[in-house]
């Protein structure tokens, strides 16, 4: 009980920082996007699809939040975009604070976009705002059909949903039309966009998606110099 | 700064009810194994696939662990072995006092194996002492081979690490050897058992090894009689 009221606290302050980092990134007009999911789901191998898809028509950066280890950040620098490593320890979550830090070691005026990849965990992270743009949350179908039932919260703050992994679904007898329509039930608004990163399938809908997105904020951008 | 010592102060009082549950478990010779994994590795499904193999010869027991809904519990009624769901709302693990009131629920005098299922979570359920016997992790092999680096808590305290889902190595590029070594490197007193729940494949060497550490149970609580 008293470790609820104290998240809470916890929380409000988070929520002012994290409305200090949306300024900081509108007044670049720096795109920024959350990635979030559970372990394994695939969030650094959609960041490496979306970068070879993007990487020569904007100016992309990767701020990698993992407990440990720096494997994620070196696999964005080998595509040759700027990525700073964040290890949280034992914390399950990035906060505002954390991204805060992190954005210092960017020049964010030369950043289009600004993907911030979440520790794995289909829990916590979607309880902690960044100051980001865009919630993308990244579900590997082999997880099965019932998780957003009883992961909610994660699926119901998503803007988009990305179905990973969708090449394994003859192997893993899962039903995507089930999956589908129980992400809908907890989250009407979300995009939902089916995708394999090995096979491609699925990927120029979510980046001319991205694309359509990174264009509006742009002009919102402009308008309100 | 303020979150981590806050929950220091309350782990040390969750050590404290699980020590009391323990000390439950050993007076009704109750063997306890808490299941862990990240969201959608399998664990209720190796839970089903182990009452299959068990449920004849031993009196077993399940403590169902999810933020919400009660789909899990269901599947395990469905098996005519007692189920008792714990929905945490928002908390992303089971804590020992949740386990506490939930045991009320069972005859436990008349169980010899009761499993605790945790929320799914790669990261939270291993900082969360429950006062179980036997910690049990559940690692899907699609989630890759690198997360034993990423995630090493769990990892590291597992007693036994489950590698389920191996009949979807073939087409998920992953390599069991590796994985099997980044395990070790974190944790190599742990007991590895390759499985698949689909194809049934390792299950035998698994619940052979839970057989074992039941007779070994029995005989402690029947000689501290």
């Amino acid at each position: 009980m008293e470790r609820v009221s104290l998240l809470t606290d916890v929380r409000r302050t988070n929520d002012e920082v994290a409305a200090e980092n949306q300024a900081i990134f509108r007044s670049m007009a720096t795109l920024t996007v959350n990635l979030m999911s559970a372990p394994g789901a695939g969030k650094t191998t959609v960041l490496e699809s979306t970068i070879l898809r993007l990487g020569s028509h904007y100016r992309l950066a990767v701020i990698e939040g993992d407990l440990q280890t720096s494997i994620d950040s070196e696999r964005i620098l080998a595509l040759g975009v700027p990525a700073h490593q964040i290890t949280t320890g034992t914390v399950c979550h990035l906060d505002a604070r954390m991204v805060r830090k992190a954005i210092a070691e960017f020049p964010l005026e030369r950043v289009d976009v600004l993907f911030i990849e979440n520790v794995g965990n289909l829990v916590c992270p979607a309880e902690f705002n960044l100051g980001e743009d865009l919630r993308v949350m990244v579900y590997s179908v082999v997880e099965g059909v019932e998780k957003p039932k009883k992961y909610p919260l994660m699926f119901h703050k998503a803007d988009v949903v990305l179905l990973n992994k969708i090449d394994l679904i003859p192997y893993a007898g899962v039903e995507l039309e089930e999956l589908r329509k129980n992400v809908i039930e907890v989250n009407p608004r979300a995009a939902i966009f089916p995708i394999s990163c090995r096979t491609g399938e699925g990927l120029e809908m979510w980046t001319q998606f991205l694309t359509v997105r990174i264009g509006a904020h742009k002009a919102t951008a402009a308008e309100s110099v």
